[in-house]
């Protein structure tokens, strides 16, 4: 294990925290090639889900809460998606882990001309379950506008 | 340091956990008082926080990302703001630990004759910093609606 010291005095696991990046890399890139299971494989069985879309917590059954959901899902687009977490943050310790980071997706919606972007936050809550980093708990989002219209912000930049 | 076995195989440290709940009943507790200190005092400096409104994430001048943003927040509302979080689960290892719930916030804005409420999604990191647990970073957020309307789906349960 090494370990490091950050500017605000807290220890850093750095082979847990590069750990915890490659399975976020390897998640992007489950998503560039449009793989169903390598999206879910970083998941621990049961883990809670705040996605992007409702319900508030997906489980079995839900956009993306198993396989038929997730494949469902990648059907309404086109191609790649892509996915950038920009400011990626890990905190890890143990076998404890967290990490942030904004997040931008790109795709295509299926049969439309044109790409769209948009930025959103994400957050993982992981454990080491038996030599292996899984994903326990994640949390997507796009703040809403609070002029009224309670119009999710999809718009905002970093 | 009490530590007991979950079903998961995974090893929880009680006495943090016990730990971060009292801290974020405080928070609580802070909420319903209308308490802008108090509503801050958990969090460690220059947390990353992702708030249910814009920008994507709040820091100073921000709605409620320094003294002066929360006391604005508070004024918005007429007597205690209360929250209440469901299904808490809080994990927790040495000077790490991160947690989630389902929140529901009831509300009168002021000046207005009823009260409001609707659930969201709470997600918080801490680390111990120099013998104190404090939030690094957090998360809130609503889903929202994916039918073309971009709303907040402010009106869900759990």
């Amino acid at each position: 294990m090494t370990s490091t010291s950050t500017t605000t005095g807290t220890i850093i696991d750095a082979d847990a925290a590069a750990a915890v990046r490659a399975l976020l890399d390897a998640q992007v890139a489950a998503h560039a090639s449009r793989d169903a299971a390598g999206i879910l494989a970083p998941f621990a069985r049961g883990a809670a889900r705040y996605d992007l879309a409702p319900p508030l917590q997906q489980g079995p059954g839900t956009l993306v809460g198993d396989l038929q959901g997730v494949t469902a899902w990648l059907a309404t687009f086109d191609g790649p998606v892509l996915l950038e977490h920009r400011d990626l943050v890990v905190d890890a310790g143990g076998d404890l882990a967290f990490a942030h980071a904004l997040t931008r997706m790109t795709a295509t919606p299926a049969g439309a001309p044109n790409s769209f972007s948009f930025w959103f936050r994400s957050t993982w809550g992981l454990r080491q379950i038996d030599g292996t980093w899984r994903i326990v708990h994640e949390h997507q989002s796009t703040p809403f506008h609070m002029d009224g219209s309670f119009r999710a912000a999809t718009d905002l930049e970093p």
